[in-house]
C-alpha cells in the first residue's frame, strides 16, 4: 500500500491504522472518522439519535476513537467548547436530524462567534425520502399541512452558524472531497462547519486510495509582496516609536502561536512593556518581569491603563476588538497608535488591511524584527491591587484569592459566565490556561465545558487539574453533565456558588424579584452521589472553612455559601460607570 | 373611561385592570402584558438575561401574571408546549437576546410542527446600538471580526420556526399594532409567534386607549358560497355512503372544537362506528359505545385496521397526516373515500380545496348533516387486545395496564418519545386528556411539559392530576426542571423507566453499543430531594410492587426498574415490518 505522508503528530499511528485496511474501499463513514483521527482527534461528542445510528455504529471499526456520550446536545456543544479551547484541537459533535442538532445550536453560536473549531457530524433523513411528502418524526412541517416538508431546511438555517456546509450526496467522489473541503475550511476559520449524512448513505463506499493522501489542514503563510511590506510598515511603526507596549490578545492561542509569541517575549524582554488583554489571559506569565497587567480600559487596574495608554505605540497580537476585551468599551487606545494583527486582517495605526493576517505574518514580523531598533521602553511597575481581606462573610473575593493560590501551571481554570468572571479581570494565573465563554456569554457554559476541557487533557496526557467555577444559576442550566464527568471518571474540582440565584441580574435590576430567583433550595452536595458518583460534596461556608479546604482527588463539588448580594468591586464599579 | 367589550371569559377581569389605568399612556411593556392577560394567560414562562429585565419589572405592574421561571430555555419552551396543549391556550415565554433564544429553538420548532401556539417574547439589544460596530456578549460575530455584527440574524432565523415575526422600532402606534398583529396571527395559525423588544424600548410610551378595544383573536369561521357548497358536497358524500365511519384526529382539539365533535358524535350515535388517531386519543371516550379503537394502519389492532379500512367512507375531522397517525405510513385508507377536515384544508375524496378549512365548515356541517339520510353501518365489536400478564420480571406492558386502571377523566397523561410511546397507541384513556410530542419527537419533552401542564391545570382550576411517563434517557436531557415542580408546588405523578439506557434505540442499532449508554448510575429516587423537594422517590421492581403501589399526594416520582431490552410489542412488530 502506498505510505501515508506524516501530516501532524498522529500521523504515525494514522498510517498504521490505514495501511491495515485491506479492502480496496471503505464507507463513507469510515472515511470521516479515519480523517477526524488523521487530525489527532481521538474522542468524539454527541446524542446518538435514529438518524445518526448507522454512522455511530462505525466509531467501533476504528480502534482509539472514544464515544463521548452527553445527556442532551446544547450540554455536547458546550463539552465541544471546552475540547477545542483546551487542546487547541477541532472538537466533533454528533447530533441527530432536526431535534439535535437545534438543541445544539446555541452551543455552536458560540463557537462560531468565540473562533472555537468545530465539525458538527448530523445524521438526516434518508436520501431515497428527502422528494417525498412523508411527514416523519423530526421533519419540520412546512406552513401548510398539505405541503411537502423541506429537509434541507436546517441545513440553511446552520449556514448561519458556521464558515462551511456539506451535504453528502450519492456521489462518493463529491463525497471524500466535501468532507475534506469542511474540514479544511474549519481549520482555516477556526470555526464550526457541518457535514450532513443521510442516515441511507453511511454505508456508501469510497475509494481507500483517497486517504493515502493526508489532510493538510495546517494554516499555510501567504507570503507575497504584500505580506512582506505590511510586514517592513509595521517594523518602521515598531522602530519609529519611543515607548512601544506589547499587548497579547485572544487569537494568539485560537491559532497556536503562542510559540512566536514566546519569541517575541524573549527578544523584547528587557525592553518593551507587556499587557494582555481580559480573553487573552494566561497567554503570559503575571512573573514575566515586563509583565504589567491586564489592560481592561476604565475597568480593572487604573494604573496599568494608565501605563499602556500613555505609549506611542501598542503592538497587539491576536487582536479580538469585543466588549470583554476592551472594558465593556472604556478602552482608550487610539487606532493610530496601534498595530494590530488579527485572524483576518491586520491593521497599522489605522490602516485596514484585509487580505494580510496574522497568520501570515506574526511569525515573519518576530523573525525579522531587529530589537536593537526597538526603543527601551521605561519599566512600569504598578502595584498588584491589594485583595481585601475582611472578616466574615465569605465573599467572591475571597475565592479569587484562593484560586490564585491554587493555581498551577498545568490545570486550566473555566468560568462560567456571571458575577465571579468579573472578578477574573485580574486573576493571576500562574501559567494555568484560561477558558471561558465571555463574548457569548451563555450561561450553563462550565459544567459541560468542563467534560470537555478534562476529555482534552486526557488525550494528550497533560497533567494538571480543571478548575471550574459555576454560580448556582448557571449550573442548574446543565447540570445533569456532572453525571458524564462521572461516567467518563475525570477528576476536575468544581466550585458551585450557592449565592440564592441569579446575583449579577440582582445587581442590574430586580434585586429582589421573583425572576431573579431560581428554584428553591438545591442540596448541591449530593448531586455528585446522585448522578452516580457516590461522594459527597463540601459545604464552604466561611472564610476559615476555605482556608482550611483540603482538595482530593477525584471529581469534587465544593458549594461556597456567599451572600446574596456579594458580588466582585469591579462588577460594582462597572454598574456605577453605566449609570453615571 | 370607555367601556371594554367581552372578548374572553376573563374580560370581566382584564375590564377592570383597563379600567383602573389612571393615565393616558402605557408602557409597551404593560402593553404586550395587558393582551396576554385580555387572552386570559395568567403565567408567564422564561428565564432573564440583561436584555428583558427592564420588560419583567413590569409583570410587577400588573397583578395576576405570575413569573414561572424555568431552569433553562429549552425546558422552558417544553413547558410552553405543555401549556398551550393542555389548555389550549397561548403559552408565552420570555427569553434573551441570542444566547437564550437559541437556546429555546428546538423546542419552539416542535411547537411550529405540532400546532402548539406559543407567543416568543425576546427582549434584544437596545435599538440605539443597532447601528453601530460595537460587539458585546450575545452578538454573534459576524464572518470578519473587522464587519459590524448583525443584530437581526436571530430575528430572520426565527421566522423559519415562526408563523408571525414583529419587531418593536421607536414608532408607538405602529408597535401596537404589531403586537396585535402577531397575536391575532399566533391565534389564527395556532402557531408560535415573535415578538423581538429591544432592551432601551421598554418604557416607550403608547395610548392607553388602544387597549379598549379588544383584541379579537377567536377565529371567525369564512361563511361564503365555497364554504357552503364544500358541505354540500361533504354532505352528499356521507348521504352516499353505505357504510360511513368517522376517525376523529389531531386538530379538534388545537382548533377547540371539541364541542362541535360532540354534538357530530351524538347526532351520530348508534349509526356510524368511530374511531380515533394516535394523536387525536382522548378526544373519544373508549367507553362511547360505538367506538372501535384506534387506528394505526398496519400497526396495532389488526380488527380494527379491517374495520375501517372496509368501509366506504371514512370522515376524518381534523386530520393531522404524519407517522405516527398513519401507523407509520402503513395506514391503508383510499384518497377517494376519504372526507378530511384539516386546520388549514378540506379534502373531498380525493378533492384539495385550500381556501376553505376546518373551522370554516365543521360546525356548518354538524348543524347541516341530517342523520336520517346517513345509513345504519354494521356496528364492529373488536375484542380489545389481551394484556399479557405473564410473571416478573415487571415489563411496559405491566405499566400501560396500570396506568390504565390508574387514569381518570380529568387527568392529564403526558408520554416522551421512546420504547413506552408505542405502548400508547391503543392505551385507554377513560377521558384523561393525553399530550405528548409524537411528531416532532424530541426526547426529554416530558418533564418540563409536566410542569406547563400543571400550571395551566392550576391556572384554570381544573382537577385531576398530571400523570407522565418518560425513559431514563429523556429525563437525563431535561432533569433539572424537576426543581421547578418542587418551586412550584405542583403535584404531579412521574414514572421514571430505569432500563439502563436508550432502550428503543438499542432496539434499532447497536444493542450494547455505548453510544446506547447513559451516565452510570442515577439514583433516581433521590432527585426530588436533591432539588429541594425534600421528599425520596419509590422504587418499583416488580410486578407486585407495582400493584401494591399506593400513590400520595404531592409531587410523586416512581422509578420502575424494567429490563434491558423489554420494548412494548408494538415496537418490536414495527420493527420487524420495517426489516421484512
Ligand atoms: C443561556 C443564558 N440564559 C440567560 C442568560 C442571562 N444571564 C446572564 S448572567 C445570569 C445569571 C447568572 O447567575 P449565577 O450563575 O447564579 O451567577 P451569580 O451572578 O449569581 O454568581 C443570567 C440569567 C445568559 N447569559 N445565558
Ligand atoms: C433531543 C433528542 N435527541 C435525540 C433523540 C433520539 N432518540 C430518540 S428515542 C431516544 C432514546 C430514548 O431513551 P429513553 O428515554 O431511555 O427511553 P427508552 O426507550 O429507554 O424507554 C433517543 C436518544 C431525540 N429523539 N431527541
Amino acid at each position: 500500500m502506498a505510505p501515508v505522508l506524516q501530516s501532524d503528530a498522529c500521523s504515525g499511528q494514522y498510517h498504521q491504522v490505514v495501511n491495515s485496511i485491506n479492502s480496496d474501499y471503505i464507507t463513507i463513514s469510515e472515511y470521516i472518522l479515519l480523517r477526524i483521527y488523521q487530525l489527532g482527534i481521538r474522542s468524539i461528542f454527541g446524542v446518538p439519535g435514529d438518524f445518526n445510528l448507522n454512522f455511530l455504529e462505525h466509531l467501533y471499526d476504528i480502534d482509539g476513537l472514544e464515544w463521548i456520550g452527553c445527556c442532551n446536545e446544547l450540554n455536547a456543544a458546550y463539552a465541544c467548547d471546552g475540547y477545542a479551547k483546551t487542546c487547541e484541537k477541532m472538537a466533533v459533535l454528533v447530533s441527530t436530524f432536526g431535534v439535535g442538532e437545534l438543541s445544539a445550536l446555541a452551543g455552536v453560536a458560540g463557537m462560531y462567534s468565540e473562533y472555537s473549531p468545530l465539525l458538527h457530524l448530523v445524521g438526516t433523513s434518508a436520501m431515497r425520502l428527502k422528494n417525498t411528502d412523508k411527514k416523519f418524526h423530526h421533519l419540520l412541517s412546512g406552513s401548510k399541512t398539505y405541503e411537502a416538508p423541506d429537509h434541507y431546511l436546517y441545513e440553511k438555517v446552520a449556514a448561519n452558524f458556521s464558515c462551511a456546509q456539506g451535504s453528502i450526496d450519492l456521489d462518493a467522489d463529491k463525497a471524500c472531497s466535501t468532507v475534506d473541503r469542511v474540514l479544511r475550511e474549519i481549520h482555516r476559520c477556526l470555526r464550526p462547519g457541518y457535514l450532513f449524512l443521510p442516515c441511507d448513505l453511511t454505508e456508501m463506499k469510497v475509494p481507500t486510495s483517497r486517504l493515502y493522501e493526508p489532510l493538510i489542514v495546517d494554516y499555510v503563510p501567504q507570503i507575497s509582496s504584500r505580506s512582506t511590506a505590511v510586514v517592513e510598515a509595521i517594523l518602521q511603526k515598531i522602530y519609529s516609536s519611543q515607548n512601544p507596549a506589547l499587548l497579547v490578545d485572544y487569537f494568539i492561542s485560537r491559532c497556536k502561536m503562542t510559540n512566536t509569541l514566546a519569541k517575541l517575549l524573549s527578544k523584547l524582554d528587557g525592553r518593551v512593556n507587556v499587557y494582555d488583554t481580559f480573553m487573552g489571559k494566561g497567554l503570559v506569565d503575571e512573573s514575566h518581569a515586563w509583565f504589567v497587567g491586564t489592560y481592561q480600559g476604565a475597568l480593572g487596574n487604573g494604573d496599568v491603563a494608565r501605563a499602556i495608554e500613555e505609549t506611542d505605540l501598542v503592538l497587539r497580537i491576536g487582536t479580538f476588538d469585543v466588549e470583554m476585551n476592551n472594558g465593556a468599551f472604556s478602552a482608550k487606545l487610539q487606532d493610530t497608535n496601534v498595530v494590530s494583527l488579527s485572524i483576518d486582517s491586520v491593521s497599522i495605526c489605522g490602516e485596514l488591511v484585509t487580505d494580510v493576517n496574522m497568520r501570515d505574518v506574526f511569525e515573519m514580523l518576530v523573525e525579522q524584527l531587529d530589537v536593537e531598533r526597538v526603543a527601551r521602553s521605561r519599566k512600569y511597575e504598578i502595584s498588584r491591587p491589594s485583595r481585601p481581606t475582611g472578616n466574615e462573610p465569605l465573599t467572591m473575593n475571597d475565592l479569587r484569592t484562593h484560586i490564585e493560590q491554587s493555581l498551577t501551571p498545568n490545570d486550566v481554570l473555566i468560568v462560567d459566565t456571571g458575577s465571579f468572571m468579573w472578578a477574573t479581570g485580574t486573576i493571576e494565573l500562574h501559567g494555568a490556561k484560561f477558558i471561558n465563554q465571555f463574548l457569548w456569554a451563555a450561561i450553563g457554559y462550565a459544567i459541560p465545558a468542563t467534560l470537555g476541557a478534562c476529555i482534552a487533557k486526557r488525550d494528550s496526557g497533560s497533567p494538571g487539574r480543571v478548575i471550574t467555577v459555576e454560580g448556582d444559576g448557571a449550573a442548574e442550566m446543565t447540570l445533569q453533565e456532572i453525571a458524564s464527568l462521572v461516567r467518563y471518571k475525570v477528576d476536575p474540582v468544581l466550585y458551585l456558588l450557592n449565592n440564592d440565584g441569579y446575583t449579577i441580574e440582582r445587581v442590574i435590576q430586580g434585586p429582589n424579584r421573583s425572576y431573579n430567583d431560581i428554584a428553591t433550595k438545591w442540596q448541591w452536595t449530593e448531586m455528585v452521589r446522585c448522578f452516580g458518583g457516590g461522594k459527597i460534596g463540601q459545604k464552604i461556608a466561611s472564610r476559615s472553612d476555605l482556608s482550611q479546604l483540603s482538595i482530593g482527588a477525584g471529581l469534587q463539588l465544593l458549594e461556597l455559601l456567599l451572600p446574596k448580594f456579594d458580588v466582585p468591586e469591579e462588577l460594582t464599579d462597572l454598574l456605577a460607570r453605566g449609570k453615571s
